[in-house]
């Protein structure tokens, strides 16, 4: 741990302003709403807990990483997935562009089934992938840094349902979707707009991904992820960044970042590698990642994981690079396991942790930023459940040294499931990483001698001018943990953290405003989306 | 990493099983009884289950630690703290005794305040304090180290009240006492039966540690802690311990560990001094804890607050070595921080993350066993705040190191109360840390390339020869997340965590069978409880 400096000191004060905001915001407020009473210092606060206020736009970690295997440990598990490249094999389905690519690149290649020199393929990714992506977001404030210890917290995506304590769970729409691109907007904890925050049912199919890109672009300003469900919708999610971000720079930056997914075991379908290849052409983020259920789709074994998933990110990563060198590129894993009993996937458990830990000493090792954790869980609800599981994957990755973490907040059931309640719950938790991710303050300041000399034994802290200057950005201050007394709680209705959270996530919602937009950028994106609706009909396949 | 040995797979496999038997106690088990069926295989694994199992007694770790601070952070706290132990001093107040002994070992005694030159007390620690200690427990299979790499986790300490779902929040009982015992020693991931479970209120003050010590000694073989509520109790400790154990053992060997709070900042009160005096002097363990509310115990800062702490902790530990060389001592802390709006102290946030990182690293350079953490939290109930926090108290634990885990099951309301359904929840969390902390396994087996090279692209592993070989222990089994489809969780009545774990710790209370105990120990046990109690009028002080 070194000293930190004044950038990381800055990101503390201001996670804890941000804290500070949003810490009115628990039963208390909604006291105060039921009361009548808006406006004035509350209101200012609530203001400064959205994404217009200073929360830090990512983390820069000054803190070391938790790791689990030695250099030898990392050898054995490279070695192994050189053995499955070259002696098993990836396979890239229904796409003969990128066999033709893999011939050209000296791959062996027979049929669908590529085969790999050991080393080839990391090769390829060290001579031309960015250990750190810059992601550019519409208000270049909230810009982004992943990798080279900058963090991202992104939150969950893909669930078809979504579910709040009003109404339960039911299949989510465009006007959800809204909702929390709006959230994510406001969480001083996330960084990020996310993608598929949750999909709108009632869209058609073809079409949707135009209304989920817009309303990235239209109800925030921090930094979003495009559409992977076909090559021309990819194309589109780029069309549309070309207009918010201007057709140049687009070429020329990272805007938007995508999740391609590997059909593991050690298969990539004609799907994923269309999208890939469109968001490498145009010099985009691709996030290649293995969606494993260790048990099912890998190993039973934290090893076998492991080596089955580095041979998988190895091809997928390399394959952006020989697509374009240079593009954009992260080292994902999605990695849990399964219940042996019944086949269910099961979250927070210590083994998928060893493989986060584990993966992400790979992407460091190949020098590439990593992908990975989140609030997973299999809880129905956002129980007790939901919260052991959700922390043990976020600490997890966040000690473990995750780049980018899609799924921080809101997953509930697997991922079938957006929760509302469960998104701010997870929000917070998230803001708590940055803090913790910033570290201890080394200063004259943190050490605190004064404080020690002024109060001496058996007297208390909290009048003392050291703790006068302090006491506002101490700790972090969370909008929906309640300390009070039993008796306090009691009598305030006895909520359960749940409960806390629907009042806390209706008033952000109430206190939304949407960031500016150039209004002739506005209009373009309008006239664009209008057209390609126009050109099809609906489908939804 | 290296490769784990053999005993660390054992200690693997064993955990596994401990979780497979419990793992059909949740929502599925419950439906089960309801319809009369018990015995048979159920029965057995629930047998297993129980503390008579294969759980291990305690934790060897095979993976490292995360630790925040470097080196040269490490020195600019230790010299501070030496400022501090110079400078500012400590008190010991009421206790001439305590006073000769540091005036004989050459400190500056100024009325009671005592000033130490920079260096003596560490010196004094690492002449004769063990790195590791052994405790026996009455089941020589139960017997636990703690240090050097061994961890024990033990139920939570202290609340005057407990909390049910059946019944809610009410002062605790004796029979509640009981009643955790019980259920920490048919806990596989809890390797200790703790000491004050919970205050059994409905006994006078003067008299309850004798059915505290006895029921610990009675309904459990586990190894547990004595009292320190004042010198002549301790002594009644050790007196039924060495009815237990035998006069000579107990003078040569650990069978029971104590706690001694601070008084932070600074002061040690005569109370605290009485039991540790009584417990050196014994021979037996002493864990050394200033308790510390940053804020208001402390300053606002991670520095700070380790500066102080380790000035009180090194003062108390070497004090144990002066009143008898070589006596078991370990570095403890509980440190967490205040709300600076209302005062009330908070949990699971990232400040006493780092406080708890920084003194598992001061601990681990002086050479001694460290304890801190729990599943600490400021709920009332057992809802998803209860379960962030703890999940954030325990894996911080965990991955800093911590050697004796006080507090880790059961803790509610900032420790006013001992939970039933968080017993319960919080010990299925302990297991998982005995399973991350046994880490990966690095064998053949554990590379499972075989299973790669026979399942191949595109196919499952659900039914190759590997994983038929591992798939009962692969995965922990938590006996109570529930990750079946919605529609099945829906269709067993839609059951949150705790109501899961309420019906859980009444099963576990049901299957109970007190371990064996020699009938002599117990006649003898019988006849001291009786006699002392006799010896004295009841009495509320």
């Amino acid at each position: 741990m070194s000293d930190t400096d004044g950038a990381a000191t800055d990101g503390l004060t201001d996670l804890g302003d941000g804290g500070a905001g949003a810490a009115e915001g628990g039963g208390r407020r909604e006291g105060r709403r039921a009361r009548g009473e808006g406006g004035g210092r509350a209101a200012r606060q609530a203001k400064r807990a959205g994404a217009a206020g200073k929360a830090p736009a990512y983390i820069s970690r000054k803190i070391g990483y938790f790791e689990v295997f030695d250099e030898e440990g990392l050898d054995l598990i490279e070695r192994n997935a050189d053995r499955v490249l070259k002696e098993v094999g990836i396979e890239f389905r229904g796409d003969e562009e990128t066999l033709q690519i893999w011939r050209d690149a000296g791959a062996d290649v027979r049929g669908e089934r590529v085969h790999f020199e050991p080393g080839m393929l990391k090769q390829i990714i060290q001579q031309s992938a960015p250990s750190c992506i810059t992601q550019h977001a519409r208000n270049p404030e909230r810009t982004v840094k992943m990798g080279d210890g900058h963090t991202v917290l992104v939150p969950a995506y893909g669930p078809p349902f979504v579910r709040c304590l009003d109404k339960g769970r039911r299949y989510a729409t465009i006007e959800d979707f809204r909702n929390f691109v709006k959230l994510a907007y406001m969480s001083p904890g996330l960084h990020h707009s996310g993608g598929t925050l949750c999909e709108p049912v009632d869209l058609p199919v073809n079409k949707r991904h135009l209304d989920m890109v817009y309303s990235h672009l239209r109800y925030s300003d921090k930094p979003f992820m495009g559409s992977v469900t076909a090559p021309e919708r990819a194309q589109d999610t780029v069309d549309m960044a070309k207009i918010a971000f201007g057709e140049e720079f687009v070429d020329q930056n990272c805007v938007v970042m995508n999740l391609i997914n590997a059909n593991s075991p050690m298969v990539w379908d004609d799907t994923m590698l269309g999208a890939l290849k469109v968001y490498a052409r145009n010099n985009q983020g691709c996030v290649i990642s293995p969606f494993i259920l260790a048990g099912a789709m890998s190993p039973v074994t934290v090893l076998g994981t492991l080596t089955q998933l580095y041979a998988e990110a190895l091809s997928g990563m390399a394959l952006t690079q020989l697509v374009r060198p240079g593009a954009p590129v992260i080292f994902g894993t999605f990695a849990s396991s399964i219940s042996m009993q019944s086949g269910a996937p099961t979250f927070g458990s210590p083994e998928p942790s060893l493989v986060l830990y584990g993966a992400a000493q790979l992407a460091r090792r190949l020098g590439v930023p990593f992908r990975s954790g989140g609030g997973l869980c299999g809880a129905k609800i956002s129980d007790a459940q939901a919260a052991y599981e959700a922390a043990n994957t976020l600490q997890t990755a966040a000690l473990g040294g995750v780049n980018f973490m899609l799924h921080t907040a809101g997953w509930l059931e697997g991922g079938l499931v957006m929760g509302y309640e469960k998104f701010v719950m997870d929000a917070d938790q998230a803001a708590m990483i940055g803090r913790l991710l910033a570290g201890p303050d080394m200063s004259e300041n943190g050490q605190a001698m004064d404080a020690i000399f002024e109060v001496g034994p058996g007297q208390h802290y909290l009048g003392c001018a050291h703790t006068q200057r302090n006491f506002e950005d101490a700790f972090y201050r969370s909008p929906l943990a309640d300390n009070n007394s039993f008796e306090q709680w009691d009598a305030e209705g006895g909520l359960d953290m749940t409960a806390r959270a629907n009042a806390y996530w209706k008033k952000l919602l109430q206190q939304y405003e949407a960031p500016a937009i150039d209004p002739g950028v506005l209009e373009a994106l309008d006239a664009f989306v209008a057209e390609r609706k126009a050109a099809a009909p609906d489908s939804n396949v």
